[in-house]
């Protein structure tokens, strides 16, 4: 017993040495293809789109006026959808932060690129070095494609302001992903330590430990770890450095990144405006998102760039146990509607009607091929984008390019909930209470009523159609293609 | 170490066979006081009001085309509230279904009638079993004065039909309530035996065993169990037996409560009309309960009894995992607003105005006050009733009469939030996450935004009311006054 017991000890602690010494990222294996790939892209002409993505941490689908808020006020977000499209079936691709971001910026889903288990956590905690320990990655790997490459390679400024949240170690930063500049944190507003960057260079430097966890005090009242970032001051900085971006770049296509780090907990409203909302301190940190986004819509208005820039306003998952998920079911973490329906406002004038809607459903993979798309670039062939090209359907010209779309569980590899039209299929996952599955129609009921009887055919077509998804994921889990 | 083992299994066994074979209800301390009460009711006016209550179960606060469900409809519920008065706060007193039926019928919070943790359950189950052992009830206390008890003695016919719930053992049926008549099923129906009562006898045998559980089979497509009810005839059987009782004493005020089995889990249609609503097999539940109380408003008005019968409708909790909360937070079995908000019609021609809505809060616990209120009786004085005489609510000439309503969480004594005019003010539970205390406004948000900061004085008065709450049923917790 006690020798079994010491075995297993020695073992384990070999295994964390290794881990958290030893084991880098996963190797890459389409390096070449993405280089060969990234080396064939064409200069883009002088007249091409520029591009604004603003995206907010948990914001959920029912945090802004425009979507229902009753106690938070976010007027300048609900102008700019007035003037453009409001969507209503659009989807993050993950319910937590590493995997919509990864979606985001490579087009694909969470297992191409490693993030299908949960989010990357600092490698000197315990969490990143378990990761390791357990095989799982805790970086984007080096050959994925990311937005900022495809376009970057192709004559466009990119810039990203904000969290990045795809990896820590060297080699694996923003600025080694596309990005000509950065400016923010690597993890989330909870983990320590965390440290602002401006490019490769630490410019405030956290000195608290990364403690067990990697995670820290959350919604204390104190804004300042020792040495930590003045959090109240994150939003406006960001807002500050993406103007002076805008600003720096307006006679050429760019690409702005701004992945803000709120209403990600722990909540701090900028020091003029606390306590001015009645949504509380969640609502103060969502009014002071608004005048971020209203400071930059006005940016791209003075700098005569609002005909040429299409600007798109979401978030990387549904609200947490803070904030509102709207009437939909779940929240943050879940494959529910809750965890993964968003806010999704394009404004575009000229191009995107103003006022106008879409109940087609989406996701944030459909960003890395509309993009390219609009910029006149072609898609890699080697791999699987899961996501479709929204330009019609931005335009009105057509409806979803999607049938059907998948939902990762944040702790699986392979997808558990399908949609398709109005209806959503969940594999049986415990969710729902019984853990039986589920076919719903989510546009008149938000997973409250099970279908199948009534509509056997659709539950059979979706689950069809989930089991032959899971086949593929399993067989090639990173979509390399021949 | 095999000798602490030992013990204990024979410890365990002893209180086992003890709590299975030996202990009985609890011992009624004011048995007197109840008789005294009972004796000395005056006979009502043969023109006193009559009374129908139809209870669903589990019916969810958005499962009702009325309040907002778009796959279900609900047309002849919808007109009662079309016809009367439609409330927009009313909670049941639990978000579970013994204690909230124990608090319609007796006015009181669940501690009062230990009805505090949870459910009873059949008394040869373990489950049964097991609430004895830990010293809890399994059946409604003697002392307690029903609804159908004061106006049974003060000279209404009063029956019963549908679920009782409030204990099995000899003595505490709902014959020895006070109810003249009783046809319908001690549990729920997803427990196991589910034997079919008319008054003391058994008219249909449910031969299954309880099992260690207590707990049958859920949802299965097999409607009967072997010697079980066919569960797709109960719904009608319900609603003839309740539309027989009213032709019988259609001269002599009367009180009829309809405690409908459905819509709980498992879901059967009734034969004629599986199949036909969009909300799929719970639709078609909802439906028939709908044409239920379809029939029984015709029937009043047929017999000529609409203005002199005050009708309501609501439900003994919020949704379970099926159906629909609408857009409020939680479900069956947590405190917040999606367990315990309940649809709550009151149709009475000539008092309560057509078309008229009310978003005070209220709960059900205030039907006990208000009934005898309407009947001319006065209330029980040697004990606490937490509701409060809704009457002057009904007829618009005032607000709530509650300041504050009280939350008990399903498995504790004490409360755990409490409502005061738009406000919410939970104690730290671990629902919201993070295990915090949590103050919110349910008029303009679902339990969504944290207040606290916002409106400290709020937060500090609530939880201030909430901790003397706390003390008081602490130190009396069934509330006998001196």
């Amino acid at each position: 017993m006690v020798i079994v017991v010491g075995l297993a000890l020695v073992g384990l602690t070999a295994r964390y040495v290794q881990a958290r010494f030893l084991l880098g990222p996963a190797e890459p294996t389409h390096l070449a293809q993405k280089e060969r790939y990234l080396a064939s892209l064409p200069e883009v002409s002088p007249t091409a789109p520029s591009f604004v993505v603003i995206f907010f941490d948990d914001l959920g689908y029912g945090d802004l006026s425009s979507y229902g808020n009753r106690l938070i006020d976010t007027p300048a977000i609900d102008l700019a959808a007035e003037e453009g499209l409001r969507m209503t079936s659009f989807y993050s691709a993950s319910s937590v932060c590493t995997p919509s971001r990864a979606a985001l910026l490579t087009g694909r889903y969470p297992p191409r690129t490693l993030t299908d288990r949960h989010v990357y956590f600092p490698d000197d905690s315990l969490i990143g070095t378990g990761r390791r320990m357990l095989g799982w990655a805790n970086e984007l790997p080096r050959d994925e494609i990311t937005l900022a490459e495809a376009l970057g390679e192709a004559g466009y400024a990119t810039a990203m302001v904000g969290k990045w949240h795809l990896g820590g170690r060297p080699g694996h930063h923003p600025v080694d992903f596309g990005f000509q500049s950065w400016f923010g944190v690597l993890y989330s507003n909870d983990m320590v330590p965390l440290d602002l960057y401006r490019g490769r260079e630490v410019i405030h430097e956290d000195l608290r430990s990364p403690g067990l966890f990697g995670s820290g005090e959350r919604d204390e009242a104190r804004p300042l770890g020792p040495g930590g970032i003045d959090q109240r001051e994150l939003t406006e900085r960001y807002t500050d450095e993406s103007i002076a971006f805008l600003e720096a770049n307006r006679e050429r296509p760019f690409f702005l990144y701004l992945a803000h780090t709120f209403p990600h907990v722990p909540h701090y409203a900028s020091k003029g405006h606390a306590g001015e909302s009645e949504g509380g301190v969640y609502g103060d940190v969502v009014e002071d998102l608004d005048r971020s986004t209203g400071a930059i819509l006005a940016a791209l208005d003075r700098l005569g760039l609002a005909e040429t820039t299409a600007v798109f306003i979401t978030s990387d998952n549904g609200a947490d146990y803070n904030g509102s998920p709207g009437p939909l079911r779940g929240r943050k973490g879940e494959i529910l509607e809750g965890g993964q329906r968003v806010p999704m406002i394009v404004r575009w004038p000229g191009r995107v009607a103003a006022r106008s809607e879409s109940h087609e459903p989406a996701m944030n993979t459909d960003l890395f091929p509309t993009l390219l798309s609009l910029a006149g670039l072609p898609l890699p062939t080697d791999r699987e984008i899961d996501g479709r090209d929204l330009t019609a359907l931005l335009e009105g010209r057509a409806g979803s390019p999607h049938e059907p779309l998948y939902f990762f569980p944040v702790l699986d590899s392979l997808p558990g909930a399908v949609r398709s039209g109005p209806f959503k299929y969940l594999r049986s996952t415990g969710d729902l209470g019984r853990d039986r599955s589920h076919l719903s129609r989510v546009d008149r009921d938000e997973e409250g009523h099970e279908l199948s009887k009534l509509h056997p055919e659709e539950a059979v077509r979706l689950e069809a159609a989930l089991e032959e998804m899971r086949s593929q994921v399993e067989a090639n889990p990173r979509g390399w293609l021949p």
